[in-house]
């Protein structure tokens, strides 16, 4: 479907996907489980009821949101509210976390390195609904499967994950999204690493542009992760009763890693800041170097050159011509004079 | 009716138009309203009493602000008080609510674009006073009839807004205004990526104005954005009876696209700051190669203008002049001299 | 008398002008009205008790704070606090509100403009003593009588002053005050638009210091009435029983326009950052364009010198010197290079 | 006794004079008074027991706080903590109050300027322990004795220490030291409007240094009042019973005037800042001046030497050479040429 | 074992060493002690429970933090939460406090310098869980035994605490890490007063990099001391019972220590920016000076090259070539013309 730019004019509530143009279908899956059972299985749109069953925890994940039809289709099955679902299908909605009734609706971004050699973020929509037993994942496109190591852990019964609730399971996803920052954080960490050295020993001619890069890529992720802080403080404060106060500590500690990309971030924004005027300063350095070359030259050679012309000059009258050894006392002339502005630039320290 | 500047001076509550001359007369228009019934007249100052009917929502929209007599005329009628309608006559007035007894005022700007090519922000000062069943809405000039939208949505019955009271009203049309926001947003973005492009490829020399007139844009449009937050904290928090606990919803979404704006403008304000050091740094780099280029033209002609000059003195006695190959002598030791101080450059890294 | 710098080393309480020196003497005026009745009258000091009167407001108003024997008997009469008066004749006192039993003392800044041609604003010491029916208000010096369009308000009995009590009378006065702010703004923002389309089209040569005078009256401005923010807040909590709820609107008026100021300064301050900004790019701009004027000169005429210079050497033999032609051949290959200099230069867009 | 520069690796509270090394050995000094009773003396410190008694306020002023036998007899006397005479011997504790049960310890900074011609802050570690009936002061060193203004005071009965407690002479001791503030931001100022008005009038080569000295001090004079603020919010909220309620107002005093500096050091770091910058476009402009004069120059002698070393080259066959009035029109033409160049760089506004 | 640099993937709660490679095995040391008794000794991992006795008080210090099989077996034995666990491993774990139902959980970092010439941080990871009467250390390498010093009060059995509980061992080994930053401060303060030195008096020519140097280590410093306050913070609001009211006065101390710490931070920071603007300013006058002596040489000498030129032409027809004394005059000529312009350039202050 063709994307959007912005709801101007829609009547509120309306169900358009704003981000970019998508190609693929959406790819519904259900993993059933609980301490001794698990299923998996890819449902129709009309049959992914997954609410309200105590034996076991329902998980569905929608991949792809840029179908209105099946966002609409599964909203109301499950009866979410449309302002909800116009979130969930809003790229541009930031992180945040909102209390209903019987559901608590989280929206965060999954952060992916676009590319091989420059450092370009790319965020994907993410959104979470809770419900008694059960949760719906929404994600906005397939880049390497980014829940597979939490699908893989309840296959293979690895971890806590099957002997908790729905809510452990979105504490074990949000866990897996804000563990990938740290990961891109110490990437980003390496090539600024890297880009200081260069800049320190001064064997990289131009590195604005790639500081510029990093720079906004920081800026990027900090508008990303920052909301991430209030949808999880909100957790914590116990807002929802749909999160259970044991599953609170492992909310704690994402909470900390959260914080800790935060302050990783803005480390690296200052030493880019820093790294900034050392380019600057070299860059002063090196015209004063050049200006300094030019300077010599000049203080040099004009008072050399100026002799060789009184001398080429054609006055009938000029006595030094005619002395037998004029050209080379002036000649000697010439190394004293060149001797003596060396000397004198050598003691004001330009050379 | 001739523009003031200030009250300075005037009576407090005094109805002083200020703001930029205005040539058109007051427009009136009311449309009444509800699931089933639907009529839009224009009305005479006298007649357009909306108050308090509770069958159908009441909706008088005042296009024009710059005639104290029909404003104070429509507040005699609905029991208004002055300082209010002072405040919607007065174009400096940022966006602001204040609750009173049987209604809520709210100032907000509605923003366009001034002009093609260059961007310029316009602000239109909106005005509302929410009464029980009835909302009186004051627009500062007409640019394209900014309400159009939503008053061709409830003569055609589309969304919600028919099966809702006069709040929902309210949001509807603080969606538009603030919706209006994000497209403008949207195209500075553009513009802002169009200048990027430029600056990192080198391919425009002074984009110093341009830049300055983008910082300038995003600084009013923060000034006219941030305090509306306020305004929608004041709703949601509840302070006001005529606002029901089910419209309250829709105010948050209008909030969350509020902070959405205000995120992408700091955003913006931040990547231009940036490409205005990566400006100058550039400015630095063409005027550092500039120099090199300078020195090493002198440092490579003064030397040997030196030698030819040493050549052309007119002493009686210099040996080199009568050598037959004397010369081509010179000339070769010329070459190499050049040759030797292009060699040295290149090793210094200036070639 | 004479000013005085600071209070240090003396006991706490005494009672010292702190200002510029001042030769005038202090006038006081008693203005007397209700609904019905005004009167106008010149006291002498030991007559001017204006306390308590119920059926009447009670205006006093002394114009003149550098005696303290007349501070002190008014103080004395009216059961002032010493402390208070302290602060009545310090003018380097910023704004400040604080209740007592049975008044409330209010210190702003009253702001003019000095002299015609550069901006420079004076900032005038005015306080007020709020008693049950009766105001008392301090002027530092008369510039053009500040209160006279209240004075003649009062006197015409237009708007409502007549009709209300002290403390509508301390929120007209203050608020001619604070609308005073608004109108130098003005001022100023005409001023720095002038200054902004000189810098933009770069009319004007060195536009630094009028950019730091303007700056440098911000910054007082700012420090003027940023504390009349905190008054205000204090009389809208109702801090006081002196000032009845029905006169808050008209301060919360005032509160809006003290915003109103505060906005505008920090806009145009942010402004002045930018234009300082935009002066150093064009600063950098022109010398790159002398550098290159110089850069390109240099590079065309060096290469000729050195041509002619050859030419100019006494070698005996030197063939082309034979040669016929050789003077025009040489002058051609002279015009060769110099034009593909220039075309160099240009393909590196140096001209 | 020799300083040390850390506690690191001792008990905590172990006594250790940490501070600059000092010579003189402490001096005791007490004063006792009521409204009709006076005492001055200078005890052992076995004898100096100022606690408790009713009738008369006592004051025990300790100068000098290098002696760790006598901080700790005191402190054992009056039953003071060892954490609290660690801070009196600490000169690194900025300002702060703490309260105990039966006392309250304030230390607070004085500040002096050192030497003369350059501006050197100074700064006295001052500490209280109030008492009732008692107060307690510990100075550093004696710079002129600080406190001699208050014990005249009360020795001559002025003012009215002599008709309160000890929580009024707290005051007056601490009124004394803030206004001293006052008295070196004056004297900063004076210094700071001298500089601002030799850069604006360009006629200092480099003030760098001086203005980064003022701010040096600035910086620090803020770090030394902004913690007193919190002491003296903490006495104004009534934290303490040994400061009645009657002594409040004039702290109320002292906290203003504390407000006053603060805000002083800020306007005056400001104007630092900008004067910085106009330092800055000054050194820019000089630059361009300079940059401008090298260029006319080698821009209007360059194609002059040009056309003398052509016309000095040696071809057999050069026209213009035999052509009797050649030497003249080419004197011409370079008068020529050389009034083009010069009316080209008017024109260009670089004369 | 191998270092890792991240859990993603890993389940929740896995005990991973995150940090920099060890090559050394973990020792365990218990120390018991009370007012009479103290006993040292070093158990194996799984006869070190030390939990809950009354009568002494036991310290556990865990000296290796990277592997998980001791720490998931002290673990164990003591009950504390594998997310505890977890970050007692995790080096890039900030300073954080956690309270629980029968510990309290504290990180901090102690600070070293590494190598000697040029100051580099290194941040040891300490970790404290705080039992009744128990306290477990655990720290993440040895360098030069950190705990020593309070092992030895203990031993010896100076200042409090043997006295004192386990809160009080707490606090001690707390106190010990903090007041080593201000012995660290007090070193970066030397080196740069050094630094200043150097730039105020110009004798360094590159000081970009050992500024930006120090502020990357004051950088890092505030990132691990600021954390601290808050687990200070808590401390004092009393959120734990284990630690008792007695105890409180020591924590305030320590947290006066590590604001005191957070100031200097603070200060030297402020110091260094003005350092790195002086640096530039010196930068741009040494520019300034070095373009003056370009362009007097070329002012200078240009004309005298010109004049010379001209008498070097060869027209047959040059009157002022035969003139006897024409030679001296134009020498002399050349010396008046290069006295006037020395004096012009003086005039305008450039020599």
């Amino acid at each position: 479907m063709a994307p959007q730019n912005s709801q101007f004019g829609l009547s509120p509530g309306s169900l358009v996907y704003i981000g970019p143009e998508v190609e693929r279908h959406t790819v519904l899956k259900i993993v059933e489980y609980n301490d001794q059972f698990h299923r998996e299985h890819t449902p129709e749109v009309e049959e992914c009821h997954v609410k309200g069953r105590d034996e076991v925890v329902t998980w569905l994940d929608v991949d792809g949101i840029h179908e209105p039809e099946i966002i609409e289709q599964i909203g109301k099955i499950h009866e979410i509210d449309s302002l909800v679902l116009e979130d969930i299908m809003n790229t541009r909605q930031k992180a945040k976390i909102e209390h209903f009734d019987d559901y608590v609706f989280i929206v965060i971004k999954m952060l992916h390195f676009k590319g091989r050699q420059q450092v370009t973020l790319d965020a994907e929509h993410v959104s979470f609904v809770l419900q008694k037993g059960a949760l719906i994942s929404f994600q906005e496109k397939r880049t390497g499967d980014i829940f597979d190591p939490v699908m893989n852990r309840i296959k293979a019964s690895v971890g806590k994950t099957r002997k908790n609730g729905a809510d452990y399971l979105l504490f074990a996803l949000m866990d897996l999204v804000i563990d990938h920052y740290l990961v891109l954080l110490e990437k980003i960490s390496e090539q600024l690493d890297d880009l200081e050295e260069q800049i320190l020993k001064n064997t990289r001619h131009d590195p604005i542009n790639e500081l510029y890069a990093l720079k906004r890529e920081l800026t990027l992720m900090r508008k990303y992760v920052w909301p991430i802080r209030e949808v999880l403080n909100s957790i914590l404060r116990g807002d929802s009763d749909l999160i259970q106060p044991a599953t609170l500590p492992y909310f704690r500690d994402v909470h900390d890693h959260v914080l800790q990309a935060i302050d990783s971030i803005d480390a690296q924004r200052e030493l880019l800041t820093a790294l900034i005027d050392i380019h600057y300063s070299t860059l002063s350095n090196r015209m004063n170097s050049v200006m300094k070359t030019l300077t010599i030259y000049t203080a040099l050679f004009m008072p050399l050159t100026l002799i060789v012309g009184i001398y080429g000059m054609n006055f009938d009258n000029m006595p030094e011509l005619r002395h037998p050894e004029g050209y080379f006392y002036t000649l000697g002339a010439m190394v004293l004079v060149a001797a003596g502005l060396l000397f004198y630039f050598r003691r004001r320290g330009w050379l």
